[in-house]
C-alpha cells in the first residue's frame, strides 16, 4: 500500500512498525489509528490479535529476512514484549529509529542486570543473590534465609520459571526443575500488596507519571488494579515517581516504562520493570485521561503528551482462561469491555473490563460485581 | 478468514457488515474491535478510510453480486451514511438482520416523507409546501412569503441542493439550478441555535437519550458542537427527548438515531434526521461516558446500552479542507484528535478535535483554542 500510495505521488500516513501481534499492539494500534498513524507487526504465529487493525509480516524475531521485510517503510519501531532479541533490536535501530531504547531490552531481560540497575540508582529492592551453581544456591540460601525465592534471570512471566524454597527439600526440588541455566535467589519479602508506576517519556523529553496503581495477583497472574492506589500517600507517590524517573533518565528511554514495587512498611522495593505498556496501566483507557497506549505512540512519535490522571476512581478486572458472554459484561454497572480476539485456554490473558467511579467505594462495587463475573467465566 | 477459522473448527467472532467505509464505518469499529467483533465493509472507492479496521468488499452499492459477496457471513448489517439504495437494504435484510430499519432511510432520503412523518408524529417544523413546477414554487413563496429555502427532496448534504430565496430574482436563479427535480420549499427560521438530540434504542428496546447538543455550522458544514448544549431548560431537554423517542417508536428503530432542530422562541422545530451515527456526537467519544459509536454496536447486537452521559461538558472542533500538524492539535489543552484517513480537498470533513472540562468556562478557553487551530489549517 505504501509504495503504490508514494508511487503515486500522493502522500502515506505515517507508519509506526510494532514487535509483536499480541493485545497490547492490538491496543496500541486501536489508540494510533485515530491519530492518522498506520501499523504494521512483526508476528510469527497465524492470525494474532493485531490482524484486524493492520499489516502482519509473519517471521521469527530474529529472522533477517523478515526484519528487513517488517522496517522497510516504517516511520518509528515499537515492541509490546521485553523479550524481544536485543540483536534484532539493535540491527532494527541502523535503519529507524526504535523505542524504547534497546539498552531498556537489555536491563529487563535479566533479571540480575536489572536489580543490579535498581541499586546503582538507588532504588531499593529485596537482597538478592545470583546463582549459577548449586553450592551458590546454599550459599545464598543461609545467607538470605528461608522462604526465599529461586528465579531463572530470562524469560520468566506471569509466575513461570520461578520456585518457592521454603526448606532443604524444596530447594532440592527447585534446582531440579530450574537449575542448569543462570538464576537469582531472591528473599521473600514481606508485602502489604503490590503496586506499579507506570511513566511515559517522549522524545522530546516531557514526562508524564500514571498515579500509583494497585495489583492483586493469584498464582502469578494479575487480576486487578485500582488507580490511584487506595490509601496512597501523597509522600509515597512521590517517591515512586522519583525511583521511576531515575530509571527514565538513565536508560534515556522513550516510551512508557512501567515499574513494579513492593509495599513494605520500611518503603518502596523495586520488583520488576518492563519497558512497555503493561497490564496494570489498562484501567487508563477508560479512566478519563489520556490512556497508557495512545501516550506511548505520541511519546515515539515526539508529540504532546496527554493528561494521564483518570476522572475519580479507575479500576480493570482480568478475563482470564474464559470470556463471558458480551451481554452479562456489559450488564455489570459501568463495565467497558476489551477483548483481544485470542482463543480461549486455560490461564490465558482474553480480555479486561474496565470501570470508573466517583467514589472508591463506587468503585469497589464495581469491581466485585466485575470479579465475580470474571470468575464465573474464568479458568486458571 | 472467516471460512478458514471455521473449516478449522475454531469459533469467528462476529462480524459487523458495514454499507459505506467511510469516517462514520471506521470510528464503529474502532469502537466494536474491542468488544471482540470483527468488520467489513461495502464501498465502491479505493483506498477509503475504513481500510485499516476491516476488510472491505469493492463493489457500488447496488451491485446485486457485491451485496452478496458483502453479506455471507456477516451477522448483523447496518450502514454509514444515509443515501443507501433502499432496494439494497431490502434485499439485505432477507439473509441478515439490517439496522436501523430499512422504513428510516426511506423516511431520512426525502425531506418531504421527513417533514410529514415529524407532522404525523407531532413534531414541529418550519411550515414547508412540496415543489414539482415553477407554478408550485411560485404559489408556495407566495404562501410562505420570503426569504424561504429551496431544497431538493433527495440528496442533499453539508448545504448542498440547496437555495435561499430573497426576492423574484433569487427565485428564479434557484429554480433554474434546481428545478425539475422533486423539491420541497421550506419557511425560513428564526432560530436562536441549532441543536441536535441523539438516540440510541437497541434490539432489546432499552433506550438512551445523549444530552441535547449545541452545534455551530458555517457554509452548511458543522464547525463545533458543545455537550450538553449550554443553557438549556430541563423542560426542553425533556422535550426534545420525548420527540426523538416518538420517532424510535414509529420507525421501530434500532440503533443511534440523530434529529437537528431549530431551538426557536416558540419550542423545538425538527430540522431533519439521520438514521446513523451523526458528526454532532462525535464529542462522545472523549466525554467520559459510552460513545455513539460503541452504543450503535451494541444496540444492534442487542447488547446493554451504555451511560452517554458526559463527565462535565464535553466539545468538538471540525478539522475541514486542512490537517494542522499532530503536535499543534495535541499540544492544545486537552485535546483528542481523529482523523479520518482522508486526503486533503476543499470543504472536506478530514478530522475533528474533542474535548472536555469540568466547567462550561473551561470548555469555551478549550474550543476556543481548538477553533483556532482547525481555522489557521482548514480551507473551506
Amino acid at each position: 500500500m505504501s509504495q503504490e500510495r508514494q508511487s503515486s505521488g500522493v502522500r502515506r500516513s505515517v507508519r509506526v512498525g510494532v514487535i509483536g501481534g499480541g493485545q497490547l499492539g492490538r491496543m496500541m494500534a486501536l489508540a494510533g489509528i485515530p491519530l492518522g498513524l498506520s501499523f504494521r507487526f512483526l508476528e510469527p504465529k497465524e492470525d494474532p490479535p493485531c490482524a484486524s487493525v493492520g499489516e502482519v509480516v509473519r517471521g521469527a524475531y530474529d529472522d533477517p529476512d523478515a526484519l528487513d521485510r517488517f522496517s522497510d517503510g516504517v516511520d518509528v519501531i515499537t515492541y509490546e514484549f521485553e523479550n524481544v532479541p536485543v540483536d534484532s533490536a539493535k540491527r532494527l535501530s541502523e535503519r529507524v529509529p526504535v523505542y524504547p531504547p534497546p539498552m531498556a531490552l537489555e536491563v529487563a531481560q535479566d533479571r540480575l542486570v536489572e536489580k543490579e540497575t535498581f541499586r546503582e540508582l538507588g532504588i531499593g529492592t529485596a537482597p538478592y543473590r545470583r546463582v549459577d551453581t548449586r553450592e551458590e544456591l546454599d550459599r545464598a540460601l543461609v545467607e538470605l534465609g528461608m522462604p526465599a525465592v529461586l528465579k531463572t534471570r530470562r524469560l520468566g512471566y506471569d509466575g513461570k520459571g520461578q520456585a518457592v524454597i521454603e526448606d532443604p527439600d524444596s530447594a532440592a526440588a527447585a534446582w531440579d526443575r530450574l537449575g542448569g541455566r543462570p538464576l537469582i535467589l531472591e528473599s521473600f519479602v514481606d508485602f502489604e500488596r503490590e503496586l506499579s508506576c507506570l511513566a511515559v517519556r517522549s522524545r522530546s523529553g516531557e514526562l508524564r507519571v500514571y498515579p500509583l496503581v494497585e495489583n492483586a495477583h493469584t498464582d502469578g497472574i494479575l487480576r486487578e488494579s485500582r488507580a490511584p492506589a487506595p490509601g496512597i500517600t501523597a509522600e509515597r507517590a512521590r517517591e515512586a515517581a522519583e525511583l521511576v524517573e531515575r530509571l527514565l533518565d538513565h536508560l534515556d528511554y522513550v516510551g512508557v516504562l512501567a515499574v513494579e514495587f513492593f509495599d513494605t512498611e520500611e518503603g518502596l522495593l523495586a520488583n520488576e520493570m518492563a519497558p512497555r505498556v503493561h497490564n496494570s496501566g489498562h484501567w487508563s483507557q477508560d479512566g478519563g485521561g489520556v490512556s497508557q497506549f495512545e501516550n506511548h505512540i505520541r511519546a515515539i512519535l515526539g508529540l504532546p503528551l496527554g493528561d494521564p490522571r483518570p476522572i475519580g476512581w479507575a479500576g480493570m478486572v482480568n478475563l482470564i482462561g474464559g470470556i463471558p458472554p458480551r451481554g452479562e459484561s456489559l450488564g455489570a454497572g459501568g463495565a467497558r469491555l476489551h477483548l483481544y480476539g485470542k482463543e480461549p485456554r486455560p490461564g490465558r490473558k482474553l480480555g479486561h473490563l474496565n470501570t470508573r467511579a466517583e467514589t472508591l467505594e463506587g468503585l469497589e462495587r464495581r469491581l466485585a460485581e466485575l470479579g465475580e463475573i470474571a470468575a464465573r467465566y474464568g479458568e486458571g
